[in-house]
């Protein structure tokens, strides 16, 4: 039996192929994690086991798919970075996100027991993700939307920690804490949370301030920090210029998948931490650390 | 602090919302589920239990998300079928895509231990799968896709069974068994199968040669096969002259959410199907059967 | 000297194929008309000349390129019909937009010194169109489409009529008759026209109030207005079960050459339009006028 | 009247913005040239008056959208190319490419009578053009493409080059003149030229060999050929750190309208017209020549 009179139905599939040569973000976003974190007794603000089981399963989608430059992740939200010159899936992005979201999703459910032994998952509310794919042409892009979620972590952050201590140590209703924070800045919030519940924010879990940062672990570069070397740094498309062989490519491969995939949870704002790890943006292993 | 000095970023990302008044089928695929057949030692050419977990998992998918008209599996893949008029997540394909695959997943993880009970799931080899959005404009094209999966089913199947016959029993090894099937057609491996190993193909499961369509169970309709009520079962688009209330949407929604999800392996080629099912085509909810 | 080197950058070409299927609607519009209009005197609320060399214009790019199957014009837009089995330029979006507005605009010049004979264009001036794609995928979408149209035509015309029989035989202010228009309905616009300018709408020139529609002229079918015959004309896609071969597509396409495009100016918003001309929706064309 | 009852038909428009911050390269093409060459007796291998036209054609567009940054033409095709900080339309896609085209036909219609006087332009013969969009990322990407471009001006034209003179020269008939050339590398080619038809092809026109640059005449830059001033040139994405206030937009578009629109026949692939004219990458117009 031939299948030719149906098979033009294919016809109907459409292309999704990304743009060559841009920054690929996949960011993925807990579905209805709000009423799940209730379901299975998340603390607030932050639940450390929540987040160590998140950056667990990112940890492991690293690993998974070596083309994966880094990922960044906040609350039930992590964002994953591919290369301009990856060509994963030839770049199409459905196949690139539902590969990212599925692995996501595989990892965070079958790890979930070893991060609440004793809230084991309910088949009527299992953890899901949704994800989507962005493009971003340069590296000041790329760096800016890191960024934005960076100033977005600490924004809610500080919100967070304020809101949950007014209302779990200074036992106000939420309607009340929502109410008083309205229109505050950031000082007024550390302001409430110092002289009334004696919090120093600035001592806060840097998990909780600045998220986690996850890349591949190669020995630090010595910053050296002259104009020339930070210009470097940012010197935009470096890899455009780099014609590598076969043999070079499958060299690299082997590194990034040798390389450990290490979480930190530091700021990614400043220059600092893309000057020390320059393939973050060359796309270009650096050294595995000689204790491996 | 403010985050609008990065906020432009969010205009990088790009609308990918699919057209209206057409159906959205969601295709998902196992990632490498050849090897990770091997690992878990599926048995060829079907293993029941692996057919029935796919099922299990996507009879959930349609439990959690009512707004799915009808789903077909086969092997390591689901088509999930959503009606034109459908305006879940304002139809955004990335959305839509990367909910259906990460729900599937974790189920299909959560089930794993109750159809394999004596194979674990290992964390360096986690079932994954892809997905993909497609748009089909019209009533024939659906059935058409619908009847190219299942011919595709029926093919495969009879390849396979014939293949693994003649390895597993008549002894042949893979190399030969495939130069011997190149070339032939359906009568020809009908023929080895009864001929060498006693096979009728006919009595295969229907499981096997028809694979599993999933549609929520209402009463079925009477068929009265008259050339009106034909012409009326395909007649495309009954439900862009049909304005529903908003009370008759929560009713339609709510009955979705109450019908039974039936998983049968029954031909969807033909008009019987479809006819029987009205609901399928025209998203109006049947009657929920009596002894509910 | 090989141009291998910089060929890379074809791959940033994507994909803008439209879903096949569908009915395409290609709508172009005047660029800065209402500047335009000024510089070249055209007369207000309707210039005949201007509406005539539309027209003109939409008539020749339908000639030009027979795969079109209608064309709906009013003031300064028009709108291009493609069938949803029309592969011209394999449904790429661009290719098909650009060349419509290519051969309008090219037309609409040439045209130009026949319709404005007193005023040739200048080169500071030039007319421009922009254009877009827009896909529908069934009968009732495009119907409606086109029944969108022309009711904008009415709504436009009736107060663009009243607006300026205010100023031009009222002596009002443009500011004083948009102030004493704002708010009204139909009846009030009617009643201002007749009472104060002896003027009955229903008497004004039916391209003003009701476009202009081009197709191309077969013999009219007889309409029997049975409920049953009703149900037919509307029966959506006849022709995806029609098989054309290779004989009668070119036949077709010679008819299509053949045929006179018709500029009328009826309703296009009851069924009795599309009842007597078939062809629009079946794509088949009918047969020549027996005096050709 | 109401239109609200078919206004639904809007949502079936989609996007089709274009990725912020990359370069739009619009590419047309003229359509069906090759006849249109033999009906208006264009004179071969290179029409001089043909070109001529195009470049003015190309002049005027830039003119009239002063958003352009500089255009390449050769044969019958042109390219213009917006900076990735253009913001014309909204970057939408459609729009941008149909109204370049639209531009371009009308112009080249207008003054196809001053360059061809003896051949007006009859209705069954306009010439028309198409049209695509496509999105360069990086500098490098924009500049392979002119060079992909250039070098294809240059492969085409010693081809047309010899081959016509193989023909009107030699007297050969078409098949045997491409029958002989089939294999043939440049060095072969400036043979035959040079030693049957006392041909140095190096005294060719630059038109011919070169295309057509079109861009704003600023003041050019002294090259100032330091290892650091190239690299500056080079440097990527100067335009995403340079903040320009309102006034500052105003005095640039300003500027851009004032500057005249040069055409030269020159080196594009080379960095050196880059290098003396910033304005190209970095779209910040230069000083007008002083004479102005």
């Amino acid at each position: 039996m031939a299948n030719s009179k149906y098979e033009y139905v294919r016809n109907f599939e459409q292309s999704d192929v990304l743009l060559p040569n841009t920054w690929i973000v996949i960011r993925i976003d807990g579905r209805g994690f709000h009423k799940l974190s209730d379901k299975y007794h998340f603390q607030k603000p932050n639940d450390r086991r929540a987040l160590d089981l998140m950056n667990s399963a990112a940890q492991a989608v690293m690993r998974d798919i070596p083309d994966l430059i880094m990922a960044y992740g906040v609350s039930d939200e992590f964002s994953f970075v591919f290369h301009p010159n990856c060509q994963l899936f030839e770049r199409r992005s459905s196949k690139l996100v539902s590969t990212i979201v599925s692995t996501f999703t595989a990892h965070y459910a079958f790890k979930w027991i070893s991060f609440f032994p004793d809230t084991p998952l309910e088949p009527t509310f299992l953890p899901t993700f949704d994800g989507r794919a962005v493009q971003y042409p340069s590296v000041k892009n790329l760096r800016d939307y890191m960024s934005w979620r960076q100033v977005d972590c600490h924004i809610n952050n500080l919100y967070n920690t304020t809101f949950w201590n007014m209302v779990q140590k200074g036992g106000m209703s939420n309607q009340d804490a929502e109410q008083e924070l309205k229109g505050t800045v950031s000082s007024d919030k550390n302001e409430i949370l110092f002289s009334r519940y004696g919090i120093n924010y600035n001592n806060e879990l840097e998990i909780f301030k600045k998220g986690s940062v996850l890349f591949r672990d190669y020995e630090l570069e010595q910053v050296k920090r002259t104009p020339a070397s930070i210009a470097n740094t940012n010197d935009d498309r470096k890899w455009e210029n780099v014609e590598l062989s076969k043999t070079q490519l499958e060299k690299h491969q082997k590194l990034r998948r040798k390389a450990n995939v290490a979480i930190a949870h530091v700021d990614i704002i400043k220059d600092e931490f893309w000057e020390q790890r320059p393939w973050l943006l060359s796309n270009i292993p650096g050294r595995l650390p000689s204790n491996k």
